[in-house]
Formats: structure tokens, sequence, C-alpha cells
């Protein structure tokens, strides 16, 4: 961490700063310049906090050279984190996986029909909302205790994991027979809820912010990890801009910052970065060439009378062919 | 609301789509044109799903033209709302108010001292954080409980009510006493909490989301109402772009907009906004002169001691100028 | 385009506004509810200004259903533009290029070594800045004509076609025998300079601007194509957000939009897009995957010595694995 | 200037960086950490750049100290510039001034009509585009020389300065007896330009971008002061951000930046920040509060049937409320 003093500061003052900050125990480096004075800060920095550093008087402005998060970090973890969902079905470390089905769970007999269908085009993982997030309090929300009953009878029937969001950790004891946990967009930066979930043992799907930085997202797994659950799976799913072509902006750059910086596998979701189901393909075969660990795609046996996202839903068809390029483009860049 | 189908849609296909739209109660309006069939939608759209009608093969594109909020409209509610908070402490309407106080809660002594101070100087709210939403987990996180208890304390010793953010459903026994519960930025579209919010008899502070819309912060007000509770003060504080300079840009003409589209008050947070001490001023005058009914401010006694939020918060004597500004700025443009 | 009225809009003034509409050609349709009156234009409606109705007082607001363009949407034009640029160097309906070279032309030696160096790899169109645009006047600015007779020197010797930047009208002159004039991300809607090469024969590479929508590219093109040149290559070069880790956030998904609104060739610059010469593999294979007609990317003999974006620059040998891989993920997807 | 090296970086290596740096004429200064080693710059590092240093192998990141650009800077030029404009007519420096007139000349009587009206309300400068940058080559372009004509001879009967939009260099020889020239917001990164007006002695009004950061602002400003024509007044105009209720952001906090940054004038335009003639009013009030130096505000005689920007133009009666309105905030604050 670097400091920038104010020019004109008193030695007193500076002192004053340095024995507080050599309190945290980190050793500091003064140097002094002719319009500036720099403080550099050697040892672990991550529990300083930058603001309040900033706010000082004599402070004019503050750097930080290392990141403030450390169990997500690659530079103390160098191998790629590899997570083991259930017997077969491990994601990262150059296992991939196809997480699909629909956006919310509606039936048991729609439930069935996507699961055999994704699954025999390959996809390892079962998703479906039972709890669903939506912006007006007067759109369907989900079947809530009886979508998650849904989703593991059809576990039962199909052996398929099944990933599912949370909302709230009042909901916690329905999801404990559910293979991963999901945090979705809007819920990326509740902490309480990630605490919590840094107590179970079990894997946690964490979306990016709606409109998050990339390092909120690392910040936001590390409250996960900090709690003693490192099974985190990161997932891009488009941020808010200015562009209004599509619903986000599928930002896949994040892949390939996300997997330089932390060792924690990275899935794509398409369907709710472009919200329109025919760029829902070009968009999964980008995300598998830049070396996404998996991708989440919405798949619904009829879409038009889904009863949420329907316009980004893939049919089983759609999804088969998906898969089959997807594949092609893994193999092309040498993925398993 | 206006459907736009595709080129070439064959009628049985178009007939179906329109009885199923009037099954919602409302009538239609074909209007077909040479390139173009359009649909209007005519009557109550609120429970419509664009989302779901636009994913429609038939489909091209759908555009609301009534908004999807009801309770929070001023079409259907003309007059300003006015809070009621405490006996002499009124929000909307021509009633201004400043809320200041610290970032967090601290010590009894801090909050004594900045209580009397800002409330000397004319501030109707106190304001202090016993549960902080911090990036990460290795910050100060809040006295918890102990905050809370301070905050009662420190409001049975002056009189003046208290302003504290939630940060879970868990945590509502503890803020039984509190005279305005604060959603912030972070949870503004966590809409398990905002239903919950909707079942209880307290104004409720719901600020603007990190990379909030203007449309989503009167639906996540809308989810609040629509329980029950009507008393919503709204909180502009700043909304992510790509400029650094401040910490988040200070969407001021939302003041502006959501005076026009609602009735519910709307208070502006210029701390948060630039993150910076010495921008609050500018913008608290800003504020107040684009019409806003309220100002919440950092004040703290100490702010380079400060555990959180230090660059921002103003010394008391510094607040004391603010104000004095703020009511002859509000005195210019004919405000009470 | 519909236009939708205010609430007890007399009659007159909605005459008045009707038989204004009409005087462009075209048809109106009008549709009275209960609280709205909507009016629907039916015709050609590129000429009507949007902003000029929607100040009206009687409206309340105006959307289009048409898109403005007309020379660079596919609905008119179905078939992909192919875009010849020299011998056996096509781009766009399945031609795919690679245009690469340094970010400004530094010396003759430098020139030569890169351009065969590329060439052996694949490339097909040589690039390199002259004129350079640079945030700050310090900045070194390119060799001006030198520059210019530099690339032509080159291009006499390898054969290869030449892409360069033209920043002012002035300097149109200097462009003669360049291949390809490209009008760089801040020029994007320097509206004159459009007008201007809409008027010559000669394939121009439009780059989306730095904080442009997919709209406000297709209309530059229109700018251009107007005019009646109608060759013009559309890139994708990252567009401005709040993300910080990379110096823009590259849209691939636009690429696929553009494909689908119009007939043009699109490329992408992931070296600009990333400004990080260890992400430009990555995003160049993304943007193979998802379709793109050709990449442009930056390679420099010797990229920490390079004069402008050393920091994004690949060297010869990197840009040939890059190159292969390209390849291989465009055979994966069925390219040519 | 910092740069941290990456780790394991050879000596040699360091070396050969430290003697290029010094060889710009800085002093070096270095700092040896656990895990990193760092390089303090010393003196003046305006011409370094920083691109090119960021872009070298044993380079982690590069962070500025102190800013790049030098005349528009406050650090070197304490005292606020004032712009004498006209005789009585200055700005900056507590002299504030309005800006009145329609978006784009149409003809000599509505010039008159309108330059007579916002004379009377107190408008300093008369404003109207005779080059308009629209979006649409099919929009109303504006009407030139001919439009500049009419400025002058709207000047001559009424005396006042004027302001006029130029959009490329070809057309300078006509601003001749332009007072002051604006640069639009798509051209603030137009360098040629820039340095061609730095050339001539003349007041620029210097649009922020269409998304430009402010330092962008004041480096755009520094090409025009590098080349000796150091009297620039900035405009704040709105920002693109997400937010589609309003045209443009409007970044109020820019005022306070700027003004703490540079020693130049800061004005605002709410006609284009807002797009909505209803919102002009609360966000020039605000612009005052917060020490803008002027407002840029649209007036046209008959908004409904302006061929430009209608919506977001004022009567000259809203005018007049408007500005009775600044001045009584200008007055509140302390302004003169």
């Amino acid at each position: 961490m670097i400091i920038s003093l104010k020019k004109d500061v008193r030695k007193e003052e500076m002192n004053h700063l340095i024995s507080w900050l050599e309190s945290y125990g980190v050793r500091t480096h003064i140097s002094e310049g002719e319009f500036q004075t720099i403080i550099g800060l050697i040892g672990d920095t991550t529990r300083i906090d930058t603001d309040l550093i900033s706010g000082l008087d004599i402070v004019d402005n503050v750097t930080r050279i290392s990141e403030p998060f450390k169990k997500a970090n690659r530079k103390f973890h160098p191998e790629d984190t590899v997570i083991k969902i259930a017997e077969g079905v491990e994601i990262g470390g150059g296992h991939f996986q196809f997480i699909a089905g629909p956006c919310s769970v509606e039936t048991e007999s729609q439930m069935e029909t996507v699961a055999n269908a994704v699954k025999a085009s390959g996809a390892g993982l079962l998703r479906g909302g039972a709890f669903k997030p939506r912006t007006s309090p007067y759109d369907f929300q989900g079947l809530h205790e009886e979508g998650i009953r849904l989703l593991l009878e059809t576990k039962r029937r199909t052996g398929m994991p099944i990933v599912t969001e949370i909302m709230d950790i009042g909901h916690l004891p329905l999801f404990e027979d559910v293979d991963v946990i999901q945090v979705g967009a809007r819920n990326t930066q509740n902490f309480e809820l990630l605490k919590e979930l840094g107590r179970i043992n079990k894997p946690i799907l964490l979306k990016r912010g709606i409109a998050g930085t990339i390092k909120e997202l690392l910040m936001s797994a590390e409250y996960i990890m900090a709690g003693g659950n490192e099974r985190v799976i990161l997932c891009e799913r488009g941020i808010r801009s200015y562009e209004t072509y599509t619903r986000n902006t599928l930002d896949l750059s994040a892949v390939a910052v996300l997997h330089e910086m932390s060792h924690l596998p990275v899935i794509v979701d398409p369907s709710h970065a472009t919200g329109v189901a025919r760029y829902v393909k070009p968009m999964a075969l980008a995300a598998a060439a830049c070396g996404a660990d998996g991708l989440m795609i919405e798949v619904h046996n009829d879409p038009p009378h889904a009863r949420c996202d329907g316009p980004q839903s893939l049919t089983p068809e759609q999804f088969d062919d998906v898969a089959k390029s997807v594949l092609a483009v893994r193999c092309a860049i040498g993925g398993k």
C-alpha cells in the first residue's frame, strides 16, 4: 500500500500516522520528494482499511498494491481448485460442466422432460429456480417450498445434482439436499447471507453483481471462504452498461481476469447476460473459447409459455446443438 | 403496452396471443401496417410480464406505455406524501429534514457529542450504523446489538428520532424502537427483506441501488407499499459510473424525476455519493436547490479516527456551516 | 413509430399534430384508450426526428419501432456484404481476415520485420498508425506523413494491403494509396469526417465509439453509406464501463447483434479492448467463436520498447500462436 | 509516479529500467519489500507515458501521483482564471454568465426575438448552432454558413457576443467574428481540432465528452492551452450512464472537482444533460448552488416547432423565471 501525503504536512502528524500504521503489524518506508512525501507499507495490509486512511486530513491519496483478498487469491493458491459436486461431476481445473434447466420450476412433468433432455445432451447439473427475484412485486415469484420439492423429486428420478438460488437466510433449511446453492446477482453483496453460506459445507455458485466489479465478486467469494467454505464457483452473467440491445453486457474478459487472479472455477451464464435466446449460442461458444469452466443455460420445453424469462430460454433441441458446438470449440482450444 | 409483431405472423397465432392477453382483463386494439402489425393493450397492464411476451416467437418487441408501479405512482396519488416520524418531525410536501450522524456507532460519548451538536445545528433525525455492509470481510462490520443499544440510549437522552440500517430479516426484532429503518444500496433489491418491511408499521428509508435505475428504486418502493406499509422515503446516493474522481456519480436529476413520477419524499445523501468530505457542501446545496426533501449527511466528532468512512465525514462545525447554507438556498427557492 | 399523447389533449391539437406528421408522407393510425391516446405511424419514418416530436407539449413519449438506418440495415439487404480489399483479400460473408501490425509506425526495419512475420502467420492486412490520437498532448503523436510513407514502402515490399487511421479531413490526400482507412473510436461521431469518407471509393474500417452504442455505430456507418461509399467494416473494440481491470469492456454480444441487424462485416480488436497483451489470446478466440469476420491485433517486434501501447502488443511468436488457435476455433464452428 | 515491479525481477532488468527513466530527467527512489519492489519517480513526470511503462514485462502496475496536466492545473496556477469575452462580459473568478439561445439558428426573426428576450432576462451571451452534430445523416444538420451569418447579424443588432459550435478545422475561417468557439461533446477528443484551436486567440468553450472522464476533459483543455491559447471554459453537460429517464446523467460533482483541480471557469448545460425542458430549472438551480460559473440554456421562441432539440428548450418566459431563481440561489450562497 502506498500513501501519498499532502504538501507541507507537519513532521509530528506524519509520525503519528506512521506509528498508527505500524500498530497493524506492517513496516513503513518513507520517501520524501520535493513536492510529495510517500509512505510505503510492507507486509500484510489486508486488514488495513483504505477508506479510513484516505480520509485523513494529511493524506492526498492511497493506492493498494496488493489485492485485499487472500483465500480466493491465486498468488497464495497457485493450483486451480477442482470442486466435486457429485460422483463424476467436477468443475474447474480442466473439468467443464453444463448447468441447464428452466428459469423457474413450474411442474413435475416440465422438470422431468427438461432434465432428461439436457442430461442426454451432456448437462451435468440441473438448474431451476424456486425462489425468483423479480423487479416487480406483481410478477411470478416462484413456487418456493413446492419448487424445491419438485427439484429434489427430479434429482431422485434422473440422478442429476441440482443448483437453485437462495434469497434469504431463513430459507436455508429447505436447501439441505440441494447440491449447489446459487447466490444471485442481486444478493452478491448480501453479506449476512454470504457469511451464513460460509458456515455450511456445500458448493456455492456466486454470481457477479448486476453492476459488480471483478474485485467485488472476489471479495464476496472471500466472505464465504473466510467462514470456512472454500468451494465457491464464480459466475459471469453480464454487467449493466448503457447499451440496450442486450439486457446486460456480457464481460467475457472477466473470465480471463478471474482465472488469472483466482484459483476458483469460473462459469458463464449467457442466457441472463443477453436476455435473448438467439444470442445464447454465439455467447456460449465465445465463453468456451476463452476458457470458461462451465456454462449455465436456460432451457425450457416450451419457452413461449415459460412463467419467467421465456425470451432467453432455449428449447432442448437448441440446447443440444449448443452443447455439441461448445464441445467442438473446447476441443479446438485443447480442453478436455 | 404496445406489442409489435414480427412480419408474416399467421392469423391464428396472433389470435391465440390476443385471447391470452385479454384473459388478463385488458382490451386489445390491433393496427395492421404494411410492414408490421401492432397490438395496443388498454387497461391495467401492471400484472402483465413484459419479458414473458417479448419471448414469444411471433413478437418483435414490447413497449410499456404506463409504468409498472401503482402505489408509488403520482398519477394515482397526486398529492405529496408527508411522513410523520415523530412529534414535529415530518418529511415531504414541503417539510425538510437533516438526518445527520456518524457512519457507524462507536461509543456512547461519540454518539452523544455528535447528536447534541447536529441537533443544535437543526438536524431532525440522528443516523448511525450498527450493521455495516463492508466490501471486505476483514473490515469493521459494526457493533451490531450493542450499536442499536447505544443509538436508543442516545435517543432517550437527546429526544432525537433515529435512523439505522438493517441488513437481514433476522435482525428485525432489534429494530423495534428504531424510528426509521434504512435499506442500504446493496439491499435495494433484497426482495425478501422488502416484503417483510412491507408488513411493519414504520417509515422505511430506501436507498437507490449501487447501480440502480430510477424505475428499480420505484419498483422496490412498490414491494414495500404493496405489503401495506406506504411510508417510504426515497434516497438518491450516487450511482456507479466510469468516473473515478468521486466514489459514485450523484444523480441529482433523479430528484426532479422522482418528484414528478412519485408522491414519496426524496432525500439525498451527498456523503456516500461523493465519498469526499470537501464535496459534501456543494452537493448538499445543489440537492437543496433542486428540491430534495432532506439531506443525509455523515458527521463525526473526529473524522480521522472514524472506524468507517472517515474521508467523507464532516465535523460538527462543518455540518453547522452546511446546514446554514442549505437553509439559505431553500429560502431562495421558496422552500419552507 | 408510436406516439403516446398526454391525458386530456384537445382534439384540435391532436389533429394539428396528425396533419403535420402526414406531411412527411406517413400514414397515421389513432387508438384512443381510457387513459391514453396513441398514434401509430405507418410508412418510412427514417426522416422523422424523434426528438422533435417528443418535445411537443401534448406528447408523453415516442417509440421507434423500425430502425432509423437503411443502407446498413439487413432488412433491406439480407445478404452478407463481402468487401474486396485486394486480390485474394476479402472480408465478410464467410471470409475472415487478420489485420496485424504495430500500434504506431516507428521505423522501416520495424515495419518490415513485423509485416513479414504476421504475413507468414496468415495476416491478410498490415496495420500501423501514422496519426495517433493520444489523451495527452505530451505523448507521442505518430510520425504523420513519414509514417504513411513507411507504410506504403512496406506495402510495396511485402505486397500486404495496409490499414491506417485518419484523424482529420485535411490529411485525406496522404491516404490516396492506403487500402483501408480507419476511423478511430474518438472520431466515430466526427460527422464531417464521415461525410467526406462517404464520397471516396475505398473501404472504411469504422470503430465503435469509446462509449458508443450499437445503434450509434450503425448510424455512423449510415453517414458514410448515405454518401455513396457502401464498403464499411464495423469494428467492436471495447466500451467504457465502470470495470477497471481491463482498459475497456469488450462487448462480444455486439458481434451477434450487429450480424443480425446489418449485412456489413464485423471485426474485433481485442488489443485495444483489453489493453493487456495476455488477455488478447482468450478474447481473440472468443471473438472468432461468436462469428467475427476478422481480428485486428497489435503486434510489435519489441513490445517493451514500443512508442505506444506496448502493454497490449503481442510479439510475432505470440501472434502466430493466436492465429493458429483462432483458425482451429473457426474450423470447429464451421467457418471457412 | 509509482512503479511496482513483479516478483523476482532480475537486478539488471531493474537497473536498465531505472537508467531509462532517469533519462527523462526524473530522480528515482527504490524501496524493496519482501514481496515487491517499488520505484518512486520524483520530478516532472508529465512527459512519461504510463502505458509504455506498464507494458514492460517486469512491471506489475504503475500509478500516477501527480496529474498529467500542467497548464490547466490549479497547483501551478492557484488563482481563478477570469476570461473576458467582451466589454463587461467576463466569466470565472466570481463572474457568472448565462449563455442562452436556440439549439440551432433557423431564421433572422427567430434569432432576434430570442436574443432580445434572453438579453432582457440577463443573458450575457447568445448561443445558436450553425453546424449541428446529429446522430442520423437524415436529420437537420444546421444552416452552416448562412447560420453563422445570421448569428453575426443578430450580434450586430443586439450587441450580444455569440457562442457557436465548430465541427471541422476546415470551417475555421467562418468563425473569425464569433466571440466564443464551442467544441461539442463528440469532438472533445478530436485532437487535431483542439491543436488548431490552441493556435488562435479566442475563448474556447470545451464540452465534456459524451462519456468523458473529468481527467480527459482537463487533458483536452491542456491540448488547447499547450498551443498557447489559455482561454478555455469547461462545460459539464451530462455523461452517459445506464439511466434512461434523462438523456444523460448530469454530473454536478464534476463542478466541485473541476474547481478544485483547475483554475479554469466551469459552466453547466442542463438542457443537453437532461434533454427535458421541465428538468432544466431544477438542474440550473442545482448547478448555481454548487458553484458553477455560468449556465448554458437552450431557449426557443416556439419550442414545439424548433428544428432541433425542441423537447429540451425553454420559452423566453420560462428562461426569465429560471434566471431570476438562479440569481436568488447565487445570492444565497454568497455569489456576486
